[in-house]
Parts: structure tokens; C-alpha cells; sequence
């Protein structure tokens, strides 16, 4: 079935990875310090913090992954400086992503931009060849450009979801809509794909981040891919601790 | 004979498909409720209902699809986000396709829009590949873009048609002008292409839409391809029956 | 040499084709009736009328082409539809025009257009693959798009016959100048590429459109590919009787 | 050597070539006559007139060359009519242009174009192609478009040699500038690659163009693409005569 | 490791480059002389002068590489004509290169350019290559285009060479802060990733830029590849020591 492609990265069916593509997406200054430009520092984090896989791009993954945690390879990217319409094209072959340990890649798509077609057709050769070679094939689908007026209303979190079933995605990372009730439809709309809550930017206090990830939960979905909120926490491995309760252990936040 | 490679989706020379690409093409917060969201309850009705065919793209047949029915894999896909001239690009190869037990690829091509060419040339290769692997290939006709003003006049729906068969689809989908006089055009610039009239949004009333199917029929059209007023109505086998009878057996919409 | 491509279509070194291709290019709606909107009656009218060729799309072909009139299969096409600068794709591969028994491929090229570049180098390959595979090329060659005020003047006329011959296609389809001095200026321009008119619009008299037919053989060309003005006639035989005396026979509108 | 390609079209390390792709860089009723615009002429001018190489676009070459001359085929080429930047296409393979018996291939490269990007990788792809099957890869190097305001300042000619150079052509050919030192500082700008003068539009009088090819020999080109300066002459041959006793017999103006 | 393939071009861990790119992407009437404009002079400066490597488009290297310096060739490339979003395509194959004897290829991005990602990529395609046939792949990311207000603050320099690292680059070449601290904020974000100084246009003292070169190497550069602030110079390998002597040596500016 579709969904064992996933399975390097389930245990008892949730999820919980770590992302550190913003290197990329953002650039260092935005979202990096001293500790946490280091990708030593967060492949320990990964291991440390008892993750079920870690996100990087292929440079990242060549030199500093050292394959104690299922590995993700982000096989497109952009730099955010870029002012017209969203567009991310494919900087990684499967083929290399395979042979660097990958047991899946990611791909983001933007839906609604003006550049949107091209990143479906992109992704949907992507995930043949995933599935040629054995390894999941993950959709990041985040709404943005000239379409899009709400990134996280409950509809166009759930078409995100939903585009992910229809492409063949084995599982989607997308963003949080604020509440459990509405985000359930999204996992609902991804009928059996694995839904994963894309971290975001660090809340104010990590019981905010926290509800957030019991909110996803609830909801039905498989886990999170978080980044920041780790990765910029004062001590990782306890906030990665306390999100895991909250996943596998059901925990509340206050509890966790 | 090329219309040979339909047969599969016949019975007496007549169809029925049910399809179910909305999600991607709509957005599961147009179209679905918490019913009908679920692909698993489409591929039940389908088989219930006595359907000749499903529509599926990729990602839905690979986890739903059963085998019970005929298959068609919409083979590219877009959704109503972006603002721009329609274009709909590949997103499954024909390979991928027919390994999931298609008989049938469709393709959407948005005649009149800013992008066509882009889309004959792609159906043209498409139609070949499918044909070298004896599938059929089925062109949804759908104008739309800075070319067109009305996509229901009697002109424009057969200029439609006469594409599908110029381009050398096994059939196409079309929508209906509105009565059967004027249809029976498209039906005859089809010059044998099987002509599928598209179902559309839900009707008011169940007679309504029927009698459009009568129309069709009446025109010599092969039959239609209908979604939302099946899956959406209240008893989607019952509706299918009475689509059934107006098609097969020939009646009324009051009979039926 | 490259005039023996030609052969196939060629009776004492003149030719007349029948061309059928309206159906994609402007519509059913705009160019037919009930009776040649049936390919059957065009590909019998090409047979009784003695036609040294017939050109189709591929789908015609593939469903009502019977083998007894040469064959030329367009492999790009395009609607009357979008609003831009013209370009037409190919959507047939001249392997497959080949397998359907074309012993030439068509392909239309609009000179001037901002897309043209696109299509010179579409042809010049096509060119190429047609002669690999022993048929020729032939180039319908119409200015029009931005670079273009008169598609009709003795200069851009004379311009579209000599890009037939730069790129190396065995014959062009060009507009006729109106008069048969200023035409044989386009025939010099090929220098030796076979010139076919471009029949066009069905004209007010017989007479008038044989009195193009005449100029056209005057100014030294081969002969013309006609349409409209021999399917739309009320007697599409006798009107390429009529043709045919002035082209083979050498006979005047007249006498013809 | 890379200059070796270059061996078939030299004469004690200089060469007169004779160009004629003016019927699709320009249009026959431009740069032809009734007389030139036969490509006959042509090739027994180039014979007659003693030339070192004949210049032609695929379609020519495959009807009128005789294998007397050496011959370069031009693979890519474009009408005057489009308004926008100019970008120009390959429109024959290397392989073809081999075939056909060419020693070298030339193609155009319109620098300062937004196109410009487009033409440098195609040169690129096809100048390592032409080396692979032994041939001369020849740059035609234009200024023109939305950077370009001075086509034949010493800086831009200079520039344009330059490219040659860098991108690996084993010849360029270039605009005059007008004066004999400021050109031979784009003869060190190509550093050892062959440059050629393009010969341009006919001059007032004979020896304006004879003063021409002196400044061009005296700053140490190889010599000249000659075109319209010969074959619009009235007495063709003569003025070949002529233009070679400047070139290899190191002639004023005045004295040939 | 990836790191290993830099060594060709490291002495202790240490590197001087000599680039010679500036004859097609600034022109060689910006740059040169009558003296650097021939590349012989260059390879000879490199050898003098004490170089680990030295970097030339493939026409350069074709005809003046002699093989005593290790060498980079430049895998794509642009004029500085054009008016719109940089763009520098690939224009010399990662095959060709190595046949060249090269031992990396470079490629040039323009970050935040609207054509960022058509060069991000191609990056990730030949770093793939490259690596496949045993070559380092360098990349010049250079901030620059509708994205970028300032090409040297420490936020976008720091940008550019994480870039590189996450495209699995072996070294990146990036243009200078101004000084060494916010320099090290890039060291650091390359994490590893050999960092090389842009060296830039000429400055006005050999002072002036032998501090640059004392703050890149204080800030834990591998190096620079410097040009005109060599071969414009009045004495080029005698400032070439001078630089061996910050970089090797680790002297200051003053003892240099």
C-alpha cells in the first residue's frame, strides 16, 4: 500500500520530524544563530531529540548526515529574495536523493501561483520515479501568489491536503489552520494520505506551539514537521521531549 | 477500428461514467461534504450504480480503486486558484497509468485559452502513447480563456468536438449547448468520436438534469460523464438509476 | 533530389490537392454544413474528383482515410480561438503520419509572428525527421502577427515560397497575390521548391476562383491545394473537373 | 589545433567567403534580383570567382550545392519580420549539415538581445557537437536588440570577437568598424580566432568596399563573408577579383 | 568527503585562484589592455605568479590552457548587454570541461533574480554531474536583480554562500562585506564549504586590497579568486606574492 512507503518514518502510526531547510527558504540571517547554522548541531538535535526523520537539502545531507535518523531530501528549494510569482524547481535527482539515504523526498509545491502548473507536472514525475525506487514521495503544499488571500482558512488548507491525495503524495506538510475542528477536514480531504502540521515561524511560549501540535493531532493527523520551534528553543531536546508526549503519549500540553 | 479501444466502457453502444476529479480541480470545500470527501464511498457507488467507467486522477486510483469498474486516469490536473489563462499540464504519465489498470486516459484541454497550443501538443503526444499501448484517449474539451465568450453556444461546443476527432480522441467530453437540436451538431462534428456530454454543477431538480441526458441522447451522443449530480444527491444509486434508464432504456425523464 | 518526394502527388509535374483541415483551423460551425462536415463525403469527393493528394489532421486520417489519394498528415494545428500572436504546435509525430500511409507531412508556419522563431526550428527538425523516414515536408507558409500588414503583397508572398526553400521543404502553401506576374516572383523565390496556392475562401463565381487557378499555373506554379471552394461547392466534382482542365489541361476559366 | 577546422576554407592562412542566407535573413524582394535570386548563380559565382567557402541555410545547400566550394551551412536563421528581440533558432542539425558535406557550421548570435541567454547555449551545445564530428563551429556575432545602441563602436566589435573566443568558436564574423585601428583591436580581442568582416549592404562605389577589406586585413583578419557586395555587382566575378588581390595578393584598393 | 575535491586547488588547506572570465561577462574594453587581453599572458601569470588554479571559459582554455596550473572552467556565462533580470545559461558541458582537463566547473548564479531558479536548477544538475565525473562544482552566487538592494551586507553574502552549501556545492566564490567579522557570519553559514573571495575591480591601492584579503582569511576563507587586481596590475606577479604571503604566510597587509 501507498502509506508503508512511510512507515521508515511512523512509529505506532505518528510522526514526528525535523525540519532544517530554511537555510534555503529563508536564509541564515533570518532564522539562524551561532548554534544553529552548525548542521552538526542539528543532525545531534535529530538523534538527541528522538526524531523520526530529518529534513534536509542535498548539501546539508552530503556532508552532515550520518544516517542514525531516516532522512528526508528536499529535492526542490528557492531563496525568498525572488519577487514574482512562487516557483521552485527540482535541484535534486531522485536518483541522488536515493543514493545520499534518503527514504523520501520532498517537494513544494505553490498552489495558486501563477507558476503552479509547472510545480504539479514537476511533482507528479517525482513521485513515479519515488515509487520506482522504492521511497515516499512528500508534498509540501502551501498556498501563495496571485491566488491565494488566506493561507490557512479552512478551505485552502484542506485543498492543500486534498491535491496531495489526488498527485499521488504519500504523505502532505502543510500549515495549520488555528483550530482542530477545521483542520480535521483537511485530514479528512486527504482521505488516508499522512497529513504532517508544517512547524512555522517560533510562538511566543511553547505551550502555544504545543496546543498547536494537540490541535493536529486531535484532528487525525500523523504528526508535524517542526523546525524552529525546536532549533531556536533554548534546549531542543526538552521542547523535542515535550512535543513527542503530546504526540505518541497523548499528553496535553499541560501534561507535557 | 479506433472506436474499439472504448469498448471497454460500453454496453450497447451507450456509457455511463462517473467522475471524480473535483477535488483537484475544485477543491474539496466546493464540492464535497464529509460523505462524499471520501474517494472509497465514490468507487461503492460506482459499482452500485451499475457505472460503465470512474474517473480518477492517479493518487485517488492508487488507494481506491478496486477493479470493479472500468478505469479512466485523468492523466493532467489543475486547480481554480490561479488567476491566469488556464492551463492544465501532465501530471501522470500514461505508463503510470495503464500500470494502475486504466483503459482510458482523459486530458483537459482548455480550448481558446492563451495556453492551447501547449495543450494540443501535449494531447497529440498523449494520444499516441496511449494508443501504443491500447488504451483509449479521452479529450475533456473545455473552452475557456481570453478567446471565449460563451462556452455553451451551439458553435463553440462543436468546435469542441470536431477537436477531439481532428486530434484523434477516442472521445470526447463536452458540455451541453442546452437542447438537443443544437447538440446533435456537436454530435455530428464529432463525425464518430463518442461524444460524452459533462455533467456540471448540481441541478435544482433531479428532471432537470435528465432532461439534458435525454437531450444528449437524443442527439446521438454515446452518453455522459457525470459527478456532482450523482455523488452529491441525497441517494446517489438511485439517481444513477434513473440516468440509467433514460440512457439505456431509451426514456423519459418523467418514465425514468 | 528533393523534388522526387514530391512524386506521389505529382501527374505530368502538376498537382492538385484537396485540403480538409478547416475543421481545427476555424471550426465545423464557420466552414461547414451538414454534408462535409462528414470526412466520408470529403475523401470521396477527393477520389471522384481526381485529387492528386488529400490533406487531413490525424484523426481523420486514423478514422476515414481509405488509402486511395495520396495522403499529407498536418502535424501542427491550431484553433481560431486565442487572441495572440499566432503559433501552432506539432501535435502529430511524423512517425505516426507515416504508420497512417502519409507520404508527406504538413506543417503550418506563421511568418512574422512573435513565435515564429519557435516554428522555423519545429519545421527545420520535422524537415529532417520527414526525409529520414522518406516523405516529404511541406510548408503552409502565412504571414501574419506582428510583423505582417499585407499577407497578400507581391514582397511577403515572394518571402513566405523563399523560406520553403531555405529550410529545405519539398513544397510550399502560399496565398496567391491576385495576379499572376507578381506570383511568378514567389515561383522564382522557391527556385525549384513546388509552389501550391492556398485555395482560401469559397469566391462569389467558379470563375473567379479559376481565374486565380489560371494565374497561379501562369506565374510557372505546380499546382493548388483547394478546400472551401471545391467541398462548399453545390457540385464539388464538377468544380474539380473544372479545376483540373486549367491545371492539367492548361485551359482557360473559360473553356474549363 | 582548434584552427585547423578552419584549414578547408583558408589560402596562406586567408580566406574569401561568399554568403548567401539573404533570402531568409531579409526576404528575396529586398537584397534579390531576377538574377541572384537563383541560387545557381550563386554557387557558379562562388566557383568562378575563385571563393574559399559558400555560405547557405540547409535548404539551399541540399538543392544547389556541387561540392566545388567548401561549404558552410548556416543551423539557425529567422525572417526581418518579427518586431520584438531578436533571437534566431536552430533550424538544422549538425548532423544534416555534415551530411550535406559541410565543413563548417555557422551560427548567429544576436548579443545585448533579452534572447541573448538562449543563443549562447545553443552555440555552446552546438560548437562541441560540430568539434566532436570534426567540423568548424563559425560565430556570427551581431550586437543588436535592447542593449546594443552602436553596432560597429570599437567596444562593441570588440565585445562580439571576443565572444567568439570565449565560447569556443573556431571563427567569428563580425561588422567593421570603420577604421582599420580600431578593428584590429577586436582581432586581439579574439585572441588567435579567425575573424571575418561581414560584408553588409551594397556600398555607393567599388572601392569604398575595397577600402573596407584593406582596414580589415590590415588589422590581421583572415578576411571576409562577402554577399551582396558581389552578387548584387554587375560584373560578379571581376569584383571577386578584385577583393582577392586585396585579401592574398596584399593589393590597395587602388591597385586591384 | 566533498571537500576532497577542492584539493587539486589547496595548499594547506589554503587557495589562490586566477579568474579570466571578464572577457565575456564585462567585455574586453572594460577590462583589458593590449597586454591582458591575450590570454597567454594570463596562463603565464598564473604559473609565475604562483597559482592553485585558474579559471577560463572553455574557449580560452581550448586554445591557451597549458595544463601547469590546475584549472576551473566556467560552465556558463553571460554579456553584460542585456537590460533584464540577470540570466547566464550553460553554455560549455560538465563532459567537455573535464576533457579539458579541468578539475572543477564553475557556474554563476544570480540570487534574486527572477531567473533564480532556471540557474538554481541547472546548478543542481551539474553539481550532480560534476561530482559523477570525479569534479568539484563551484558556484559564484552573486545577490543580484529584482530581489537584492544591497549585493555585499552581511545578511545577503552570508545568503549566497549557504546557498551554496545547501545545493552541495565544494566551494563558493562570493563578493567581500567589507570586513572580516560580518565576512565570518558567511564562513560560518557555508559550514564547511571551501568560502572563496570575489576579488572584484581594481581598488586603488595594492593596500587596500591586500586588507581585503587579510579580513577573508581572518574570517576562515579558504581563499580568493582574484583577477583584475593581478593582470591589471602593473607588476602582476610581484602582487601576486604579496597576496601569497596574507593568504599562506599569514602576514599582514604591511609585512605582505
Amino acid at each position: 500500500m501507498a502509506q508503508d512507503r512511510m512507515a521508515p518514518f511512523l512509529r505506532g502510526g505518528k510522526s514526528m520530524l525535523l525540519a532544517y531547510d530554511q537555510g534555503l527558504e529563508h536564509g541564515p540571517s533570518k532564522d539562524f544563530d551561532e548554534r544553529n547554522v552548525d548542521p552538526s548541531f542539528i543532525m545531534e538535535t535529530a538523534i538527541k531529540g528522538g526524531f523520526n526523520g530529518v529534513v534536509f537539502q542535498k548539501g546539508v545531507a552530503e556532508r552532515f548526515y550520518t544516517g542514525k535518523v531516516p532522512l528526508i531530501v528536499k529535492v526542490n528549494g528557492k531563496t525568498s529574495l525572488p519577487q514574482g510569482e512562487p516557483v521552485s524547481k527540482q535541484v535534486c535527482t531522485v536518483e541522488h536523493a536515493v543514493s545520499l539515504g534518503a527514504k523520501a523526498v520532498g517537494y513544494t509545491i505553490y498552489l495558486g501561483s501563477a507558476c503552479e502548473a509547472e510545480m504539479l507536472a514537476d511533482f507528479g514525475r517525482i513521485q513515479e520515479e519515488a515509487h520506482r525506487r522504492g521511497v515516499a514521495a512528500i508534498a509540501w503544499i502551501y498556498p501563495r501568489g496571485e491566488g491565494v488571500q488566506n493561507d490557512t482558512s479552512k478551505e485552502i488548507v484542506a485543498y492543500a491536503a486534498r491535491t496531495g491525495l489526488e498527485l499521488g503524495a504519500d504523505a502532505v506538510k502543510i500549515k495549520y489552520t488555528g483550530d482542530s475542528a477545521s483542520f480535521s477536514w483537511a485530514v479528512k480531504s486527504a482521505a488516508g494520505v499522512r497529513v504532517f502540521m508544517s512547524g512555522g515561524p517560533k510562538t511566543s511560549t511553547d505551550e502555544a506551539f504545543l496546543q498547536q501540535v494537540r490541535g493536529v493531532m486531535d484532528a487525525g493527523a500523523t504528526g508535524l514537521a517542526v523546525g524552529r520551534n525546536v532549533w531556536q528553543h533554548r534546549d531542543p531536546v526538552m521542547m523535542a521531549e515535550r512535543i513527542r508526549k503530546v504526540i505518541f503519549e497523548n499528553k496535553s500540553p499541560e501534561e507535557a
